[in-house]
């Protein structure tokens, strides 16, 4: 179906990007391009060659060349991503958009950043802050990940119970469509109804149906005052069970309400050498609070605070400073890294219910952990219902085994309850590479039609991405 | 291209609605579905046939009839749209949705409504109020239009400032597709990234790519304390340089800046009888904020009216009771209802230009106001850089005249100004019928191409609401 890349192919590629942005026949260079952070080796697929272009016009041109000789192009940001969508499983270009890294313009006029796709996410706030500007996109990637990715797979992270996921920042975008156009979306104005909403159609669309060269992201005024809860409690049921509560109880809309049980939260410990007195502790909530007003701040954490006492928290640990606050949010933000580390062999789940039915959800997961034998560690953004479960090979079985289990039996039950609960298989990591063959259990035929439709239209040559999404 | 309804299409669709639900052959009944709330008369269309669906099911039955016959369909709400949308410019089908007006969930634990297309808007927030929760969709039209509408044009309206639009707030979607497949997008999840983002697409297509039957809104809980006030300003310049000042200056992002020109405020009053102490006023802002905590909300509007007074406000008034808010956004709201009245020959303009740029908007709209001798009130939502610009025919012009200069060349030169200003031509209006020839003023070839083709790929036979977008 693809034809290969030829070395002819190669200079035609260098005279677009130059030689010292073209990585070929070198294999140790290449290899870094083969996969993201999904952890099974299987997903990962070797690229013919990368290219490292650094203008939405060169990328236009790489396009055109890949449609006229049919070569798959994947595009690829900072690699971090968990469903494998960086991976160029149908070989052929792997289009990196490391050199495109630039904050173009901080607009504080307008409350707006416009950067290029290869800026590290966390680098945004770093250059704002003092301007008391603040952009709430906190993937838990934040570190390394990049804005493009984010917006490729519509990150959500730690913020999102509050400020929402990265789609609602993004106001314009500059992408290159997979044939080659390049198309400028939207913009600095705050609203725009001129036409179908394209931008939310690329956003999300994991690399399948455009690459983005330049992104407007809305900014707002930094809050003056935030504080962290750690609260402890005995075990997962009571943590989850506060849940829901804390929103409808309590009326509040913390920025973040993040869980984790004491297999992930140990785990993060070990592996960052980190100690917090959690001997006791089966189950872990973080929750952030953010205003203006330091009084209405404490108003809350008092509510919340009681709110767990009452419903069986062992202890309620106030971080009102950015040291300690960042010491707990690191914790949370190193606990896939720490699962790579001691188990490799596991996979990353990233399912969403409805918030009230997470209980029912946990429910679930103890059941199919029993039935296998498969340790399901479970952390991640209760506050939006999306939990991060984590089937762990259990050393008993075979690598055989223990895949066909996973692949088999494992996931396609615990996706099963997801979606009878009203949730589906991905709330923030994608469907990518990896979801790919479960799609169709969380959508109906008429819907992927439609999107395949859509994929169709944009992109006739089925070149930007295959193997991915649909 | 199209078919004419015959009376043997007319039997199925009774078989498929009910006798009663069906309107033939009875002009003063279908006069009402010709037109929305456009001015201009020259816009209004007849339909052959005006149908009641009640259900997704007889909505599907009805597009496949239409397909099988090549019979235009054209969904319509409430009829309070303001860009010819509704108007069924190739005859054919009305699908009226107003019998599908019912609330048919609220559920407090998710905090998610669930409502069909033909509730009117206000009405949620009614229902939920008392629960102490909040649907922060707020378009002028709230006391009339349905939620069904508001998501078809991804409405705007005066809390979009800090809540943004209509869209933010939609997570799921049963949608009838022009074929006639019935979809269930999204749900009660708070997060969802399997496979494209559908619901997006569908929320602002006006009406083109999808009908829907049931809408998930997500609420909020409901802020504790709410405070107006209205700024008057002696001329419109001195006003609307404070609006990108509150935000960026004062770092508060206020619920609402609503922005009125003498012109406007004086003709609502007039219309509602209304006595405001405005006689030196050129100009007013109308700022609304909300939170829980009182002191916050003092703090924030003792900041923003010492920005005002300092900036050559004439007086600021506070509105700190219901009854007196109400009282004033009773005259934002009827602005453009009242201007209907005095001047019925006039197009209501939903021009968007970044923040920053408003000032120098308004220079250009007065020199094109004295370029064509044409006056040009102002009013809207200018906390989103959303302005109503409203040229009104000057009574010393034809008819002839006056579509002539307006079609022809200020709306064209008006444009123009908007877009070179990093603006476009519909903030919340939508194109539809009334915008449709200058779509190409604000969009790139490439970008309309890749909407038709999505329009294609959805609407093979091009049957749902054709004439409108593109």
């Amino acid at each position: 179906m693809y034809n290969k890349v030829t070395p002819e192919i190669v200079d035609e590629l260098i005279e677009i990007v130059g030689n010292k942005n073209v990585i070929y026949n070198n294999f140790d260079a290449m290899e870094a391009y083969s996969h993201d952070e999904v952890a099974e080796k299987s997903y990962a697929h070797m690229p013919d060659v990368v290219v490292k272009p650094s203008s939405a016009e060169e990328i236009s041109k790489i396009m055109k060349l890949a449609n006229k000789y049919k070569i798959p192009v994947t595009p690829r940001g900072a690699g971090s991503g968990l469903s494998g969508g960086a991976v160029p499983v149908e070989g052929g270009i792997v289009l990196s958009v490391e050199k495109m890294n630039k904050i173009l313009e901080i607009d504080k006029d307008n409350l707006m950043a416009v950067v290029e796709p290869g800026v590290v996410t966390n680098e945004i706030n770093n250059v704002i802050k003092d301007d008391g500007l603040f952009y709430a996109g906190y993937p838990m990637s934040v570190e390394t990940c990049y804005v493009g990715g984010n917006v490729a797979e519509n990150a959500g992270g730690g913020r999102a119970v509050k400020y929402g996921v990265t789609g609602r920042y993004i106001y314009g975008l500059e992408v290159v469509t997979p044939t080659g156009e390049i198309l400028h979306l939207g913009g600095k104005r705050m609203k725009d109804v001129t036409g179908y909403d394209l931008i939310h159609l690329m956003v999300g669309s994991e690399g399948t149906l455009g690459i983005f060269t330049k992104i407007y992201i809305k900014l707002m005024p930094l809050p003056q005052s935030k504080v962290d809860l750690l609260v402890l409690f005995k075990d997962i049921d009571t943590a989850i069970k506060i849940v829901p509560k804390i929103m409808t109880f309590g009326r509040i809309i913390p920025t973040s309400i993040e869980f984790m049980d004491d297999l992930s939260f140990k785990t993060s410990c070990k592996y960052l050498n980190e100690k917090i007195p959690f001997e006791e502790a089966g189950a872990m909530l973080l929750i952030e609070l953010d205003g203006n007003s330091k009084a209405e701040l404490e108003e809350q954490y008092e509510v919340i605070g009681n709110l767990c006492m009452e419903n069986g928290a062992i202890e309620v640990y106030i971080a009102d400073n950015a040291t300690t606050s960042e010491r707990i949010w690191k914790i949370r933000r190193n606990i896939a890294e720490a699962w790579k580390q001691y188990s490799p062999d596991q996979s990353l789940e990233d399912v969403v219910v409805p918030i009230s039915e997470i209980p029912k959800f946990m429910e679930k997961v103890r059941k199919i952990s029993e039935k296998y034998d498969v340790p399901i560690p479970c952390y991640g953004h209760a506050g939006d219902g999306n939990i991060h479960a984590t089937p762990v090979k259990n050393p008993k079985f075979t690598m055989e085994e223990w895949l066909d289990i996973l692949h088999h039996k494992l996931l396609p039950e615990l996706y099963k309850e997801v979606i009878n609960l009203g949730g589906t298989i991905s709330g923030e990591h994608g469907i990518g590479h990896k979801r790919r063959e479960f799609m169709s259990m969380a959508l109906e035929p008429a819907q992927i039609e439609v999107m395949r439709a859509i994929k169709r239209a944009l992109d006739p040559n089925y070149i930007l991405n295959p193997g991915k999404v649909i």
